[in-house]
């Protein structure tokens, strides 16, 4: 809408490059491609196919009934890279997840007594910050929240539209006086908890200024995470980032429900002492384990980020 | 001295340069340094001092004495790194010890049942028979001989001189039906063993054409890990890889006999049930890991390869 109208009347005749299918249908804005129609454009190029089924092809059909000439899939891997967060929450109902690991050379995060600060430099945690930007929202467990008390904002960055900062904790099992809790009116603070946490404690971090999320148990005496995905999907978020711990990693591996990874590994051993970055998989078979796909490697400072997408094979 | 013969009378004048200080003792062959006098170069450039006591130095003195200009320092830490196995074993009486991970995102480098075939993909595994060939040894626990049955040949990469096996097991308690135990008349087999190891054992793998190396025990009941490499230096290997396993792995970096890191990242994860790449190192705090630094990266099919160099601050 707003690059048509910018165009003014340099649209008609012309050719509009679309990264996504045109929607059809009256959300909220009215349907874009009855706007590509009355602003007479005689071409539209589109990346891919938008799978909402309010549109799902119809978006392209109707531009073709009104004489336009329609290209589709013109760099469409790129596209679907790009709409990753829109296109997995329209097809499988919750958020892309990013699942970030920052490990020594042995995959440890933390040693025995949980010392994490810092494992990686300066450099790989500005990454990180960043990386945060990019999501709607992090995530972490409800054990990383207590262990580290962290405040999962974007700093030194400039001004962000900082990301909703996620917690999954069965039985809201957190200090109101973190910094969580003390910031939840200036930056959202969202938890996932299950159908038994205390009526006191939800009161408490109602009034703190927190959503709480009732997500439904699932095996193990966790939360389900799948459940709580969807939730959060269901609230709008398209594009959550997991910072752990390994906890809430294994869960979410091992329910497949992990589309990228961000391995951060930084040159140092802490052996089999310390935190595992992700925790029991209850995998027995190598053919077993979820696979990734390397997409790209990069150096910061003295760390390695590796980024990985979910394989189609696994 | 090769060198010398093949310039014959261009030597006459002429300026050599060599990437160590020539020698200033009779070991295998007479004094380097005589030889470039006999020879009458003009001039002589040296990338770094060579640290044997019988030269430290004697050989830039010796040319100098004899009218050679002698530049000393010229492209001194590529030299330091092409010698590094010599120059460990002249100052530290041990050869120089590169230790791979070959492992999952996750730091497992077997399943929770010892499934570890294959987690890396067929370029990794090229690539560690080209690190095999540029070592003297390769050097396993006697866990991952007893699990694994590995031959550590250098394999597919044409007529290559073998390193030497070399396993650490401290009461000989490893199959002579194994693949080390039947081709070690092929391909040198080294075992270092404790003191009580028994003479049945000993009497068997001698048989089978290993070489046995009586070691000290160390600590924990274990072999001691530098007296186990002092005897391999004091063989005259100067470059040991060693392969693992965990618990291995976990010996040479606590006593802080490991040089060079190999790290191969598979793009898959095991959770914690997984057998870890480093096992119990026995470190309370963060600062009291080994650190090592970011030499390279490379990419290997799907799997990342990294590769770091202890530390000088660690
Ligand atoms: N280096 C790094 O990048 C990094 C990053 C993160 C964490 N860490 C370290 O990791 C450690 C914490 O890891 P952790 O594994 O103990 O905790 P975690 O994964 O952060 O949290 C686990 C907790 O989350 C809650 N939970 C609710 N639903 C869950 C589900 N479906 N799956 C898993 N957990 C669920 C449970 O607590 P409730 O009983 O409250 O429900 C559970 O005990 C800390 O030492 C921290 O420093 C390091
Ligand atoms: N993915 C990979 O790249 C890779 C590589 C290697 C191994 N692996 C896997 O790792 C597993 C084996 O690892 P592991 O940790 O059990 O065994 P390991 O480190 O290979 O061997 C440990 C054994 O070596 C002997 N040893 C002697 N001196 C020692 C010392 N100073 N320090 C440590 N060990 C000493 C001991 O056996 P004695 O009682 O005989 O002395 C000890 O039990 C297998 O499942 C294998 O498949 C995977």
């Amino acid at each position: 809408m707003v690059a048509l109208a910018q165009a003014g009347s340099h649209a008609h005749g012309a050719t509009a490059y679309v990264s996504l299918e045109p929607c059809n249908h009256h959300g909220q804005t009215p349907p874009c491609s009855e706007a590509l129609i009355a602003a007479a454009l005689a071409r539209v190029v589109v990346a891919t196919r938008d799978p909402d089924p309010r549109t799902d092809g119809g978006g392209v059909a109707r531009l073709r009934t009104a004489g336009i000439a329609v290209q589709t899939g013109v760099c469409e891997a790129e596209a679907l890279r790009d709409h990753a967060g829109f296109l997995t929450r329209v097809r499988l109902g919750r958020p892309a997840v990013t699942l970030k690991l920052a490990a020594t050379l042995d995959g440890r995060i933390a040693t025995a007594t949980g010392e994490s600060r810092w494992i990686t430099g300066p450099q790989a945690r500005r990454w990180v910050h960043g990386a945060r930007a990019r999501h709607d929202a992090v995530l972490v467990g409800a054990g990383t929240a207590r262990a580290d008390d962290p405040s999962l904002t974007v700093r030194g960055l400039g001004m962000v539209h900082q990301p909703v900062r996620v917690v999954l904790s069965r039985r809201l099992d957190l200090p109101l006086d973190s910094t969580l809790g003390r910031t939840a009116r200036q930056v959202p603070v969202w938890i996932c908890h299950g159908p038994d946490a205390p009526a006191r404690a939800r009161d408490r971090w109602d009034a703190a200024g927190a959503t709480l999320i009732e997500v439904a148990a699932g095996p193990g005496g966790q939360l389900d995470g799948a459940a709580a995905l969807a939730a959060l999907g269901a609230r709008g978020l398209t594009r959550v980032f997991c910072e752990g711990g390994g906890a809430l990693a294994a869960t979410l591996l091992a329910a497949d429900l992990v589309d990228d990874l961000a391995m951060l590994a930084a040159g140092l051993a802490l052996g089999a002492e310390g935190t595992p970055s992700i925790g029991a998989m209850g995998i027995a078979a190598l053919s077993d384990a979820p696979r990734f796909a390397l997409r790209d490697t990069q150096v910061l400072d003295g760390d390695v980020l590796s980024l990985w997408s979910r394989s189609a094979e696994a």
